[in-house]
């Protein structure tokens, strides 16, 4: 397929504007030939206009149906084959293997979701009977399933150019509940962008979907962005990437005259506490574990571990005598962008020039491409953490700050600090975990997802998982954008009360002809309901 | 028990401050002789401290015992007997028999979440066992459930001082999922709300609770809630009331530098559709039940239906002609405060001076006492309520406006016009209906809950009702204030990852010992995980 650099506005391809933009290649520091045209005005507003048009009509296709628009984005992202991992190789400078993984996830993803709706008790079926005989006053009958909030507005994520960005974690979800979505593609990876937006269109009219159920507008700036944010017709956004432009996002949503929902996961560093007894027992692996964890991808994940709290303890140098040793053997690699690189320069630069800062390591390997970033463990003690905001800091690359604690309790006011997380790990040995109860109940109050003995790098996609948390790591900690949750950032329950069952939703009828779980009368059942 | 008029500032009275007020009795104009202290900030910042220091060990209690406290909060309401609905009787002028069935329902509400923690299921939690072997990597073990946010501020309403007030819709949830909850009492009943606050004090008392799991701080002004709201302790807020009061305190969670949920329910006019053949087969009966639901409670209800859509037909007059006989009937009645009633009689004119209004009815009986509300249907043309915004707003009391539209296709853009809505009813033959899916998706599209063929007041409380709805009904329209699904406005998913199975929350423990029901490997199910 030609990536023709052209807006999505529902089926047609639209290229009115002037402003454009090319693909930049990270590790070559050079432009793409293509050139992608940024959304104008009222490019925007048709693209809203037929999300609109699209919302109610798109809302009543059965689930199954919506289902097999999923399952067919998935084969149309598999038909592009190797021209995409290509295209993705050169925009992001990630390696082939680590974009086949991504693209894997990416589809599993999708099919997920098209299980989680073509099954169908994702809804939330509840249905409580009418008892016309009850005094004071009658019952009604009452019956409630999630239903789609209206167009959704997407904000892919530079990282993750498959499953954070144009079909990935917030398209998923937002399209299997029954919302049109809107992508302002994110220009770190425009043709990756644009053969994905390809596929999804391809399977929107294979699969009979109405014009309007998927858009895609590109800009370089935040004009687009921002015009999205704020059209009345949007009900609610997705977002991956930084503090700064998630909270930017957040503000424009909650400022409009209809307040929307904004759910924005932005990060974090991810503090590992390891105990005393985990360290003499494992300090060698602990330093392996860690050193690959924070250079996973050139550091660039929103769970890196940037933070690793010890307590003084005679293992600790045997620790980072082995972190030094791994660290120095990490080899240079190329950062998404530009700007990325010059912001980790400068960033982990800062915070080494910071006072009573120590090097525990830096990677020795030579400069093989541009934009390539250097890995470095700093360490301080306890009291300078406490004391100096900037080593709190998430800094965005292969970077870890390394805080010895004079004491368990020293360290207890370290995780006290810091502020919400994604996620948080202990590293402890069973016995010295079971007598951490306090400990772990304020670990446990700072993060979404707590892990026993691991490191933070791997968001595996399954129902269980959490990927959000408590403020800053997301504008919500109560809904996530990974895992079967993460559909219900995107619906709202609706009642129905005294409906004739032929009328209802099939999810609700008495028959339960979808064969779907329900509380029914306060009983979970996938029984039809028995009336009267 | 008496009323001190001080703050519970955890298990202590309080009242430091200079700034007081007195309860006023609506029906006598005239205020009874208690003095009532608005919180200090040094009270305000002691209330808040207590509620932190308990938030960890409250979130720690085990389930059955947080069960227990509600329980006990229940046998206390219960245990000041007249008194406590004489108090309110006088504070809000609301008859006898309304307030003992204001108070069975905030009792039912209570031991609905009592039984729902107690039970367990509701933290949803979802097990995906390990797969060690999997390529390329390993499948971790994961198992996430629901954890309370942390402290919560509660504002109580003016027009239900039990069910949606101290003990009300908000605090039930808020500690039956574990996080303490600061009340700021409202002032148009704070004899009712210090009554309140010493039965669930003596509740928490009796069972055990950490000091701190409620507090309650009186204010007859704004400077308490906008500290408590502002207060960066303070997780999540649940509000009841008007839009104006609703949005200022959203406003004050979403400019804090932590944003936080704020759910404000702000109520509705709550469209009322009649179809031509359901009006011609019942005409009498529509006006008698309009009639009444209009005027129910002294139309002091966010459910009360202020518009009613019907299309030209012979039966209107009929309709009309009943439904002021009906008008004329109905008894002045006080309303809940000099405030109220003010608005009411401003509003209420205001409306009836507007151009091309005609007055279908309003109530000939006589004035009974002070700050009475005379019942009042206006009726205007289809054409004249689109061109007009002021015909569009809720007013709040025994107020509706009938609107007559020519076509059912001008009928469809009077819906399309009105904004969110807590309910949006629906009178049609089941033929009649069963011919408008378009009609059908688009009235579904504005509100919480979709009745068919009855009215909007009477919210049962069960599993079903979704009280809440697209905005400005509420600020969120993914949850709910009344109902199962209302507590999870206070809870956040929470994620472990290869936890030792005896360190884990019972809830998630391989054994299901508290034998709840969750989704394991993608199964719903109450048996024990089995492992290997």
């Amino acid at each position: 397929m030609s990536i023709q650099g052209k807006n999505f506005i529902g089926y047609q391809l639209s290229a009115q504007g002037q402003k454009s933009f090319q693909s930049y290649v990270p590790a070559e520091d050079k432009y793409l030939p293509e050139t992608f045209f940024s959304a104008t005005p009222s490019e925007t507003e048709l693209a809203m206009a037929l999300a609109q048009r699209a919302a109610l009509p798109y809302a009543a296709v059965p689930a199954i149906q919506r289902a097999g628009f999923l399952k067919a984005i998935t084969e149309e992202i598999s038909a592009l084959g190797d021209e995409l991992l290509e295209r993705a190789h050169l925009e992001t400078g990630l390696p082939m293997a680590r974009l086949q993984g991504e693209r894997a996830r990416t589809i599993n993803q999708l099919l997920q979701f098209a299980d989680l709706v073509a099954e169908g008790s994702w809804v939330d079926a509840t249905i409580d009977t009418a008892v016309p005989g009850r005094a004071p006053a009658p019952k009604p009958d009452l019956r409630k399933k999630q239903v789609p909030l209206g167009p959704v507005v997407v904000f892919g994520s530079s990282n993750f150019p498959f499953a954070y960005s144009v079909a990935g974690v917030d398209t998923g979800p937002a399209l299997a509940a029954g919302n049109p979505v809107i992508v302002k593609a994110h220009p770190a990876h425009p043709g990756v962008s644009d053969l994905t937006a390809q596929a999804i269109v391809t399977a929107a009219k294979k699969t009979g979907m109405p014009e309007g159920v998927f858009s895609m507008l590109f800009d370089n700036g935040f004009e687009v962005g921002t015009a999205l944010v704020k059209h009345p017709v949007t009900k609610a956004v997705g977002f991956t990437g930084s503090f700064k432009g998630g909270m930017a996002l957040y503000k424009l949503g909650q400022e409009r005259e209809e307040p929307i929902p904004v759910f924005a996961e932005m990060g974090s560093v991810n503090p590992v506490v390891i105990l005393p007894e985990k360290m003499a027992a494992s300090a060698l692996q602990l330093a392996k574990t860690l050193a690959s964890s924070v250079t996973l991808g050139v550091g660039q994940f929103c769970t890196n571990p940037g933070l690793v709290f010890i307590i003084k303890s005679e293992a600790n140098a045997e620790f980072e005598a082995a972190y030094r040793d791994e660290i120095e053997q990490v080899a240079q690699a190329t950062m998404l962008t530009k700007g990325i690189c010059e912001n980790y320069v400068r960033l982990s630069g800062q915070a080494l020039a910071q006072d009573d800062v120590q090097v525990v390591g830096k990677t020795l390997q030579p400069v093989t491409a541009f934009n390539q970033a250097e890995a470095l463990i700093l360490k301080v003690s306890g009291d300078t953490f406490m004391s100096n905001p900037t080593l709190q800091e998430e800094v965005f690359g292969p970077f870890s700050v390394l805080v010895e604690f004079d004491s368990p309790e020293a360290l207890k006011k370290g995780i006290a600090l810091v502020k919400g997380q994604l996620t948080i790990s202990l590293f402890a040995d069973p016995a010295e975990a079971a007598a951490q109860t306090e400990l772990i109940g304020l670990m446990a109050s700072k993060a979404g997802r707590f892990i026993m003995n691991g490191v933070p790098t791997g968001v595996e996609v399954c129902p269980s998982m959490h990927h959000g948390g408590p403020f800053p790591a997301a504008t919500d900690a109560r809904f996530t954008s990974v895992g079967r949750h993460a559909i219900y950032r995107f619906t709202r329950p609706q009642s129905y009360q005294d409906w004739d069952d032929a009328l209802l939703p099939e999810e609700l009828q008495n028959a339960n002809p979808l064969g779907i779980l329900r509380l029914v009368n306060n009983q979970w059942s996938k029984d039809a309901v028995k009336q009267g």
